[in-house]
């Protein structure tokens, strides 16, 4: 390992330490000079932008397109609906003037004070409100729906404590917005991207995820409904991974937005909305990450195999190089990324700790005694074992096994959610086993306040009523009253 | 055509208006509800992000990375480059507080004066400040150099008058900022970079484009030259399509950006700046479009083929249905995006007009005479002229249709400069002839007042001293004094 790792904090030392270095030392992001805002380096956007491209495909063959909206919302927007006003119209960034003037005192720019607003611009913290007021012009008739659009975009919510990725100022991510004729279609839209997000978060970040609706303390300001994937960290604490809210008619009762139906009747438009973000960085690194570093699943990693030569001198690289250089072609004509890290200015062993802490899920390397004897040794980051293998042939090898860490992560990451799920009869165990981080399965009587005082007491909340699981009835936890099922209680980041 | 068109101002008549309208009639975009911010509309996005997708490819090519910095900067950070502050920091949106409260006197929400920032945020005209500022932490020695980063974002300019996508006070766009060890190294990229954006508006946007340096009057604030493409909009105005800048060590002497050479001495970072944004969607649309509507390159039409069956009956339209189904899927095979338009609430005259205005490069009609005869109409977009073809190895005549449009609009617009540039050697005679919309090749002192003088009396500005073309001397059309060489004047979008 290179020297700068020596130092690394272990996660049984102090997980939340230990994912703040991660970030930094795999060279994913780092705090910019603005409060809040990071820096999402090139190494961390290229995840992002492999999770953008699957995700845009996803949408795309789900009948979704693209548009831009603006990045200011008039403020009075915020206010148009009664329960999205209090979520949203708090702490944002707010545009209240148009320009900056030389200081008369000489002290470089200060704000012009005639060029104040008439009203003031807030920086979209979601654009439910732009859009809805934007949908109005474009539906009149049930032919013009549905709408099935999606906006990729960055948004602010100034938010008090941050961290890189799970909690910050600005973020990145992508807002959906439907509008439909009836309930039902609308219903259906929410669950559909919600399924989408799943198979997203299962079959590409390799993290399991628990679809469920939220209840009323954590739903949307302005859903009538939010569905939600919740996935478990390394620490036993949740991570709310991606929602999907039904608004039902909220938004188009705000912004007046009805459309003549096949009666040929007036009737409000049905809504959904859902959203990913770049805190979905911050649950695949806390997934699968060890002590050595960062553990990316092969179909997100922008390098998925390295290749390093060893030798000593430049007729030893040169040969290594000319063996080498059919095997890169073909990975690449197979769809790998491969990277052969040839640079002479940096040792093997100081390139095996770098691409360790980066999590390229394989790496080949290769010398001259390899060259001999048609060998070279393949290392793969999950496990971390060494295995010599004969060069002909490596392409099929490493094909197979770009797919097995890809299963593995995934059966890793499910046993330890399974490991760690629990249910709980009474508040006493609860109080205990929570402490141990772990996803409790316990029977709650369905009320807000019930909810916040298990939140006050314990920092648990109810992360979601899953879609599946048990459903038989019981009682609650707490005040014993009836319960129809358990519910999924966690800490959450 | 469709009603909705009859009123369609014609460009001969009012090419200002023609090209608001067109904007409007072809899906592309609208105004928002937020003063000079547009909404891009699913149709305008798409073509976007075919654009996007082209780019980026090209930049990852000449060995660039994706990066994203803050939305907000330091309003102190504009200060800090003295040329760039006199460019930047005017008109812009600027961030004071950071929180909104319920009204007291129950007035919806108004902007709590308790979270008063201490500095104030300006939302981003463009990056260099916060970038290098970023970069100082990056960059220590020679090792670390060359950066090659790029962004793609949204920025903010409050201009006073806007247009959609020409000048719009948020527009999208990429801005690429590289650091280099040596000057010659930091031109080399500068130049090449606009060599991209050339190859990317003649090969992709079939627009031809003038290279060249900025004189200093059009320079980039903070620049120490600025390199760009300039192409003719089809009423002879100038539009500037894509800019590249050497900033030589302004940048890095502004943030204290050092790195220590190979003698181990330390020296300031050399850097480049270079940007299109969604005004190249104007330039687009200028330069093809005509009085029926959009006309688009096939390279860059989100549909390059649309299907519109002709029928009376169910049976009619299913047996139409079967025989389009294999052409659709062998045109697909060759990743040509088609649209088969079955849709029954329109009718095909509509649907003609339709895809007409929103410039779908070839359109393909069938009816049950055409079934029994075994052939189709196929209408081009950029002639407007019809053919009827055999249906037999159709597949063949759309691919080597599709590139012959793409050809045919890059001639046609190339002839249209030509005829439109003209030698002018009198400021009698450059005055007299600018009112026809022309590119005017004449003498000029060099000096920043001459320019000034000129751009004042007849609104034409340098719009470039070109790579190519005449350099021999001669003397100032307006002073009599030296000129080294003819430059390019135009008045401009």
């Amino acid at each position: 390992m290179a020297k700068e790792l020596k130092n690394f904090t272990k996660r049984a030392d102090n997980y939340s330490q230990w994912y703040n270095e991660l970030v930094i030392k795999a060279d994913l992001a780092e705090q910019s000079a603005v409060r809040g805002c990071m820096v999402i380096k090139p190494y961390g956007y290229a995840i992002w932008e492999k999770m953008q491209r699957q995700l845009d495909d996803m949408f795309k063959a789900t009948g979704h397109q693209n548009a831009y909206f603006p990045l200011l919302i008039p403020k009075s927007f915020l206010s148009r609906e009664a329960e999205h006003v209090e979520g949203f119209a708090k702490e944002c960034a707010v545009v209240t003037h148009h320009r900056l003037m030389n200081d008369p005192n000489g002290n470089g720019v200060v704000v012009d004070p005639e060029a104040k607003l008439d009203e003031e611009l807030i920086i979209r913290p979601t654009s439910e409100t732009i859009i809805w007021n934007t949908y109005k012009n474009w539906i009149h008739s049930y032919r013009d729906l549905p709408i099935l659009v999606n906006q990729w975009a960055n948004v602010m919510r100034w938010e008090m404590r941050t961290r890189m990725f799970l909690r910050t100022a600005e973020f990145l991510w992508q807002e959906g917005h439907t509008a439909h004729a009836t309930k039902e279609e609308a219903e259906t839209e929410a669950r559909k991207m919600l399924d989408v997000y799943a198979e997203f978060a299962e079959k590409y970040m390799a993290v399991p995820v628990i679809k469920g609706v939220k209840s009323e303390n954590e739903r949307f300001a302005g859903a009538i409904d939010t569905f939600t994937i919740e996935a478990m960290m390394q620490d036993g604490k949740a991570l709310q991974s991606g929602t999907s809210h039904f608004l039902g008619q909220n938004f188009a009762k705000a912004f007046d937005v009805t459309f003549m139906n096949k009666e040929n009747k007036p009737e409000y438009v049905w809504a959904t909305s859902w959203g990913v973000s770049t805190r979905l960085m911050g649950a695949l690194i806390m997934t699968h990450s060890d002590d050595n570093g960062l553990v990316l699943p092969p179909k997100l990693a922008p390098i998925q195999v390295v290749i390093v030569p060893i030798y000593k001198t430049d007729s030893d690289l040169q040969e290594i190089s000319d063996k080498v250089k059919p095997i890169v072609e073909k990975l690449q004509s197979r769809g790998i990324s491969v990277k052969y890290d040839d640079a002479d200015n940096k040792r093997p062993g100081f390139k095996f700790a770098d691409y360790e802490v980066k999590g390229v899920p394989i790496r080949l390397a290769i010398g001259k005694r390899d060259i001999e004897q048609g060998t070279v040794e393949l290392m793969r980051r999950d496990t971390l074992e060494k295995e010599v293998l004969p060069l002909k042939g490596i392409e099929e090898h490493i094909v197979k096994e770009l797919d097995d860490i890809q299963e593995a992560l995934l059966k890793r990451a499910l046993e330890n959610r399974m490991k760690r799920t629990i249910t709980v009869d009474t508040y006493e165990e609860f109080k205990e086993k929570i402490e141990d981080g772990v996803f409790i399965m316990a029977h709650w009587d369905g009320t807000p306040e019930t909810e916040a005082k298990i939140k006050e007491e314990t920092k648990a909340t109810i992360r979601c009523i899953p879609f599946d699981g048990d459903t038989t009835p019981g009682v609650c936890m707490v005040t014993g009253r009836p319960s129809a099922r358990r519910v999924l209680f966690a800490r959450a980041y």
